[in-house]
């Protein structure tokens, strides 16, 4: 895989950010977004146009929206769960939005307030009627285990994936949403997804909730998968999913593919920058490690990349 | 892989705790000791013979050795620097001792107090005059890069690595002292190993500091290492090595492989218990990850496996 290139999507501003108590200004939200694009993080997701009673943190959306930097090659996504998230994630202006459903019913009813079938309508009718202009594509939640009801058969994730891939996203993301997922498991579902759909490009989500998420990203990258969910400190879960932890920490993947001779387009010492600031922000210890650690070290006497917290 | 077995070494008795500013009376570490046989874990580095002015949580050594469990099934391994350790790891009974030395000339002046080349000359002393019933395994710390020096060329540690093979060890292991490896690195080493030895038992210790220790773990797997060093809760590191954070922690390591079909002979919830222990016993929170997720969810209302801690 050396040579390769994988696109990072970071996601500190919607995953990373949505589960925290601290709530961050709408300048705060853009700065990050520009300490990102600094870093040479281009594809992110901003904001998520969700009930803003359910995700306080969340309520700027369209604030974050109209504040976005249009001339920095940054292209930005806008999560939604249904219709109306959609409309209004078009409405102030962005070009992409990621609908997300989840695989299994009762995380998909907690989290999405309906039955997965009708999630599945509602994106059926957002891909017909989406302006020309606009990407849409997929992430389909708990695709590797669900926190209500534990196992999900991969007969079930394949049934859901292909109802909705009649209606052709643009791209088709897998999220571990609650840490479950191994290697194996990676493998051997990215393995059934592109049998099927030899075409749709793919993207993983992945939380560290279990010490395997770095683990699944070389995985996936393995398997083929040339996307990958990042925020950057490792910040992230969903409020919906306990315990779900932190999404994979973008320096750390980073860290891992640049050692590897796999190209990623982020600088590591920006985004070790980027991960403090935010660290900072949020009044907390995040769960990144090279960020503690700092880079490969350097021969001694020489400048080299170090540790970027206590 | 699905159907194999994996020896997993218990180290959090030495590499584990020998770090840690809390000093353990002798009686914990044997606990520790019947906890981790509690749960399954049958090969332990136990202790290591070292001066006690530079590790003074090794200082009990003997003490240790002679209070090990003799009918439970243990294989104890003493851990040893030097021909003088390795005499008090015989005297006091142990039947396995790891010689470890360094790859890179700086670190193993500094951990082993002399230049790799007298490292391995006392390396061939010892395989020589070793009794017959005493196993010599060998250990080559920094095996992926040198806090002091930064790259270990590969030639360089093919060249000691060689230099100790003709005084065959039991077994080889490779390790990443200061946390830097990634997946495509395991591969690479594994692979010109055991190209250059196919028949030397290998063993891989990882330290999980920049995120990518399960990942690595998972990569040497998959090259065909069947043994790994790991410690209960992730507890550990080198005083020698800065920032050399934890090895990676036996109960994420469990539940990533027995997910995966892969056999460890090891309980989770038994390992999970013997970390939340330990962790009470150091008075500190440690890395293990899967001790505060839980394990796999299982369906709602069904009794499962519980986070341990809070």
């Amino acid at each position: 895989m050396s040579g390769d290139f994988v696109e990072i999507v970071e996601v500190s501003p919607r995953d990373g950010i949505q589960n925290e108590p601290t709530l961050l200004s709408t300048d705060d939200k853009l700065e990050l977004i520009g300490r990102a694009l600094d870093a040479g993080l281009r594809r992110m997701e901003v904001t998520s146009f969700v009930n803003p009673k359910r995700v306080p943190q969340m309520a700027d959306a369209e604030a974050v929206a109209a504040g976005l930097p249009t001339d920095r090659g940054g292209r930005y996504i806008g999560l939604t769960l249904n219709r109306r998230g959609f409309d209004r994630a078009v409405a102030c202006g962005l070009r992409e939005a990621n609908y997300a459903l989840v695989a299994s019913e009762t995380f998909n009813i907690r989290n999405q307030g309906v039955p997965t079938d009708d999630s599945i309508a509602a994106f059926a009718e957002i891909r017909q009627s989406a302006p020309a202009d606009v990407t849409v594509s997929l992430t389909v939640g708990a695709a590797f285990g669900c926190p209500f009801e534990g196992e999900v058969p991969l007969a079930r994730l394949m049934a859901v994936i292909e109802a909705c891939m009649v209606h052709a996203p643009a791209e088709l993301a897998l999220a571990d949403t609650i840490g479950v997922a191994t290697p194996a498991d990676i493998k051997a579902r990215i393995s059934a997804v592109r049998s099927a759909f030899p075409d749709v490009p793919l993207r993983l989500h992945l939380h560290n909730t279990r010490n395997t998420g770095i683990a699944n990203a070389w995985a996936g990258i393995e398997a083929g998968v040339r996307c990958l969910d990042a925020s950057l400190g490792g910040v992230g879960g969903c409020p919906f999913a306990p315990r779900a932890t932190g999404n994979i920490p973008t320096e750390d993947l980073v860290y891992m593919l640049e050692r590897s001779g796999v190209k990623t387009g982020v600088s590591l010492e920006a985004a070790m920058d980027a991960a403090l600031w935010l660290e900072g922000k949020l009044e907390k210890t995040v769960p990144g490690m090279v960020m503690k650690a700092g880079g490969f070290p350097k021969p001694q006497g020489e400048p080299g990349s170090s540790p970027r917290a206590a």
